[in-house]
């Protein structure tokens, strides 16, 4: 039996071991939003308000409850938690019963000889592990396992946050508690059938159930070892059914259940990459990035994840839900889990099962140098085997990955750094089967831009960019947009809101200076294309027309660089809190932008697609455009598609162009359009609509075309 | 004590379990050879006799000895090798005590309760590994742990070998024997006092001495633990002294002896690399490639080592010492043990030891696809570990690396193959400090180009790839020569010597189809830039020369490159017999080439050199050539360096530069010779000499310059 506990929370002495003050806290939770609630600190949301935050950063805490009930005999009594963030001892009537470094690390400690009804459980929490010498930064990260996001970066806030943050309680147990129980398989040659094995850790006999997803059992019986046959496969959204079977373990007294997606994924050569480089002297070829889906090669399309809320300990299953429905609505199939926001509760990735979401997991490390110290790789050890346990049962993940970005020059580590050796060896021992990569980007693969419009000397556009580049995958990539008028208004003070400059709210909503000085507004990026913004709304609308434009632009030029390309996946899919300008496809918690849809658009897994050359035209330039037919679907397919020019408030009709049959997950180039711009009296906006009648879905996109004699992209244009 | 037994061996049935017709064999040695021997095979050296072997490739082989003594009371009896190639069993009067696949794993079976005296030990060795469905190439190995090398390569003839190959003796063992007896050692940060511990298995109290090079006792006494302070730190070749510690280890009975080289060494980010890439969208920098030893970044400058016999049990510890001597006269400071040929014998590294050799060794892993079967990765695992504990004492050992090439597009594995994630593994588990490669080349280093000129339509030579060739790395690269003419009449029938075509004999010694059609001798180069050869002399002398200048352009432009670059590795250094044309600097056993003494003044520490633009010039062009002072040595450095260009029996003073001081391991640009190429009435040779009267070795050019009015080049100028 499970009892859930009241908790108590307050900042602890450490020296003289007392706290006084105590607030109501939430378990799970973190103890600063439960403190801030209690302190009266308002919404921090709104304009700089987070940095109150600030003056709490170095306190230790303690969490106390009284227990009220003892065991009965035959029984133990286990103080259960699914991780406590970050340092922290647990003591019973003010007496450490258990020391731990590392929030990702179930806590069980059988507590049954010690506890008595009306003794107190307390949880103290050290303060945040901040290296010395470094600065108020992720750098205070860098020997630590907890995740750096919270030290600060560019669309979270600096607002550092521990606590018991995962499910926690206390439990009776007898010896008909299992203990562990975990399925293995592996699939025939052919992936019809799957010899299953449960490795259970049990007293008593357990006896077995397994049933298919439409509830028929497919073994009943004690023996853990058992063959499925006919078995139905999971498939990654847009490919196939994310097919789960459901299974009990189960003794007199004790029950636990869980699901099997039975599947094999590999990570293989890109298609094309293995005859590179061509010429000596000669290097090594890129490295494999391309998965292997139950033998089928995926373009995988998606997103990256960031934490869905600031103080991570309070994310509910219900906020999991909202956002993952709205990935498999997007047509994307994969989400990467960054090392620098670490690792979800586990409804998270129950989901993405069920939803067919493709996870890329990397463990929490992220833009740091993580020096290979002994202290640091025994708690690396320690959290990486238990997060490697808790979810290699879960079809959906499909890669590991060491963290992010530790192979560029902010990072500094190499394939030498001990801590990455160290995390393949864990993932070879604990999980063979499944890929695993040091980091990302490899050689081959891509990270960034993060603009529409470069702002360096070349100051081209994402079309541009991405029409030139060569890849085999685009692992992170970024487009901002401001955030919807509405949701500024809930964090820029009113006075603040236009004409929109580097204030205080706007820097700290990341706004501006939160990575290069214009980040993520670009105002001069806008007012090249558009002028002077005439208002707040004008300004939101052209910056959403340029993610939505720069985000077609990348995802589906990626996609038509399929199969040596084998990944688009843009930086970044949500936000923990209202960022006033940044990357994310949805506003905080889940109000998706104008750019969600036009991705959604773009990544329809049979589409009607156009390789732009750049966005903005002068009259008299001759538009030309590749007609595509991208298929990623596992069908073959077939259509007519009409390609439409609007401007000036007229159509000119371009070309009508019989695809023929398209082979499954093949694209196929069509005819080029070829358009002279005309005379515009003054800026507009031309038109590309693709419209279809078959199998693909139409598409369109909207360029600039400024007014007859202005040339305002001149200088790019000649660059 | 040890007891060396004599033995015979002779063909096996397995399935009779008999064998007749017993001859002598060869321990340590292979089987072939004393087959061949005992055959009259006749010498294998010469025209394409070597084919012979191929008709024993897949017998089965036994071995046998009578032991004559029996233990005294407390005494036991060993059987001990070194090793055995390949997969082999071990019987007592024909009953098999012992089973095993693997050469590099030593074997110690007590056989003292089977043993009686005049009894028989047989070693039972089964035929070569050949992977199924394989062709009679090295993609027989791709399932073993057996070097590929003798199944075929483009200048190892297919031979393939067995048999006991490393020492082999009897041993009676008592209670002072001591089992094992390793030393480790931490070293403080500054490098001058070293923690050293003994971990030693021995039943009995051991004493342990440590002396100094100088034989003073720096150390004496039982406990395994203790502290040598004011150490001297061993150096690789032209850095510093390759000092050694000598040990013994005592008991009453037994004792054993070995070295301590005290050194660090790590792979760092090449200087520069860090900041690569610059643009979106960005991918990884290079791998790290650069070798700091004792705390200085080393150009690391040497060959690649094979096999220096064809019956590689059969190398003498004499073959490796004139072999070594040699690398080290050449101021080499690397040898790269490329996997191709595997692991040397015990004497090999103790030799790098005193000589300052630093060693790159890689595991058993050559241009193959070595999938990670179970059955492989277990063997591979076995195997590995032994080579690692043997080796790891070793401080000319400075990395490990998987193999070679396996990330091309002739191998086909990945950073995903399960064997070289092993292969971490197991290299972090049991030397923890040691660099780790999966493979060479990785992303920024380089192999190739093995030519003088290019074949390829660019038609480049050797300087023009090189000077716009830019790599952290060149860890193989190769320039051809025929050899001397002398060694030539030991392989080739005197009718066949010349003209020069594609023979068995020839074909047999790789001078043609080894590679390319034309490779080794390459004679369409040879007739591009001196015509048709008159004779074999002649060719032979031009072939050399290409040799000459060709690695002195790689190796030289390869240091001017340097921080960027950090080493420069030719393939190969030796041969295991005698070619008819080949990379090789030495003809086998022990002839150098001219092109020996070429690299040998290309890698003097202290060098005047030029940047030399191409090979071969025509009457009217503008010969620019930069001048440089090469400083690799660990002292500031200072000359006056004239350059001189000779040519049809005139000489031109260009230029006298006067470098001022240049920084320890430091390069200096100086100013640039520019000279009209004057008119030629027939082919001649255009040298450029730069003196030298400071602390610079001079050095020297030759060059090819065309008769007027025939610009031979003209093509590849255009180019």
């Amino acid at each position: 039996m499970k009892f859930i506990q009241e908790w108590t929370a307050a900042q602890y002495n450490p020296e003289t071991k007392t706290a006084s003050d105590f607030f109501k806290a939430n378990v799970p939770g973190n103890i600063q939003y439960d403190y801030a609630v209690s302190h009266g600190y308002g919404d921090f949301q709104y304009s700089d308000n987070v940095k109150r935050f600030k003056e709490i950063e170095d306190y230790w805490w303690i969490y106390k409850t009284k227990l009220d009930y003892t065991a009965n005999a035959g029984e133990s009594l286990w103080f259960v938690s699914g991780g406590i963030d970050y340092i922290f001892d647990i003591a019973l009537d003010g007496r450490i019963i258990y020391s731990y470094e590392g929030m990702f690390s179930p806590v069980e400690i059988d507590i049954t000889e010690s506890a008595y009804k009306g003794c107190e459980l307390s949880v103290i929490i050290h303060p945040h592990p901040k290296r010395e010498g470094a600065g108020d930064c992720r750098d205070q990260a860098d020997q630590s396992c907890k995740p750096p996001f919270c030290y600060g970066w560019d669309w979270n806030p600096r607002l550092l946050i521990s606590g018991i943050w995962r499910d926690t309680y206390l439990e009776t147990r007898d010896s008909s508690y299992i203990n562990s129980c975990e399925p293995f398989y592996t699939l025939n040659e052919e992936r019809t059938s799957a010899d299953v094995k449960f490795v259970t850790d049990c007293l008593q006999t357990v006896t077995y159930t397994v049933k298919d997803a439409e509830g028929n059992v497919v073994y009943h019986g004690t023996d853990p070892e058992f063959t499925i046959d006919n078995i139905n496969l999971w498939w990654c959204n847009g490919q196939g059914n994310p097919y789960l079977y459901s299974y009990t373990a189960e003794t007199s007294g004790h029950s636990v259940n869980g699901r099997i997606g039975f599947r094999t994924v590999k990570l293989v050569m890109n298609t094309g990459a293995t005859a590179e480089p061509k010429d000596f002297p000669k290097s090594r070829y890129p490295a494999p990035i391309t998965i292997e889906l139950n033998g089928r090669r995926i373009f995988a399309q998606g997103s990256n994840w960031v934490n869905p809320e600031l103080f991570t300990g309070m994310v509910t299953e219900e906020r999991y839900s909202e956002l993952l429905t709205a990935v498999k609505e997007a047509n994307m199939n994969i989400l990467r889990i960054w090392g620098g926001s670490g690792i979800n509760k586990p409804a998270f990735y129950n989901l993405c099962d069920e939803l067919g979401i493709m996870v890329w997991q990397e463990f929490m490390l992220s833009c740091n140098n993580y020096i290979g110290t002994q202290k640091y790789l025994s708690v690396l050890k320690s959290e990486a085997v238990s997060v490697i346990r808790q979810l290699r049962r879960h079809p959906s993940i499909v890669l590991w990955c060491g963290g992010n970005e530790l192979f560029n020059e902010w990072s500094g580590m190499t394939e030498q750094s001990h801590a990455l050796r160290l995390l393949n060896k864990l993932c070879y021992e604990e999980d063979f089967e499944r890929p695993f990569l040091y980091t990302s980007p490899l050689f081959g693969m891509a990270h960034g831009g993060y603009f529409f419009r470069s702002t360096h000397e070349d100051l081209q556009d994402v079309f541009q960019i991405m029409n030139s580049a060569k890849n085999t995958a685009y692992s992170e990539f970024g487009v901002p947009s401001i955030a919807p008028v509405e949701q500024l208004k809930k964090i820029i003070p009113e006075s603040e809101l236009f004409p929109v400059t580097d204030t205080a709210a706007w820097i700290e909503h990341h706004g501006f200076a939160s990575w290069e000085e214009d980040s993520w507004v670009f105002p001069s990026t806008l007012e090249h294309y558009f002028g002077k913004p005439g208002s707040l709304e004008e300004m939101v609308n052209n910056s959403a027309l340029l993610q939505e434009m720069g985000y077609k632009a990348i995802f589906e030029e990626a996609r038509k660089q399929w199969p040596y390309c084998s990944m688009a996946i843009n930086w970044c899919f949500d936000e923990p809190w209202i960022t006033a300008a940044g990357n994310s496809l949805i506003s905080y918690p889940n109000i998706k932008k104008s750019g969600y849809y036009a991705v959604r658009d773009s990544l329809k897994p049979v589409l009607a697609s156009a390789r732009i050359p750049r966005f903005d035209w002068n009259p008299g330039d001759v538009f030309s455009a590749q007609l595509w037919l991208l298929n990623s679907s596992a069908g073959s397919v077939c259509d007519t598609i009409t390609a439409v020019i609007e401007i000036n408030g007229k159509e000119y009709e371009q070309i009508s162009w019989k695809t023929g049959d398209v082979e499954p997950r093949t694209n196929k180039l069509g005819p080029t359009v070829n358009f002279s711009v005309p005379e515009c009296k003054s800026d507009t906006v031309m038109t590309l609509k693709l419209k279809t009648s078959g199998d693909a879905a139409c598409n369109s996109y909207k360029l600039k075309v400024y007014a007859s004699g202005q040339k305002r992209n001149e200088k790019k244009l000649n660059g």
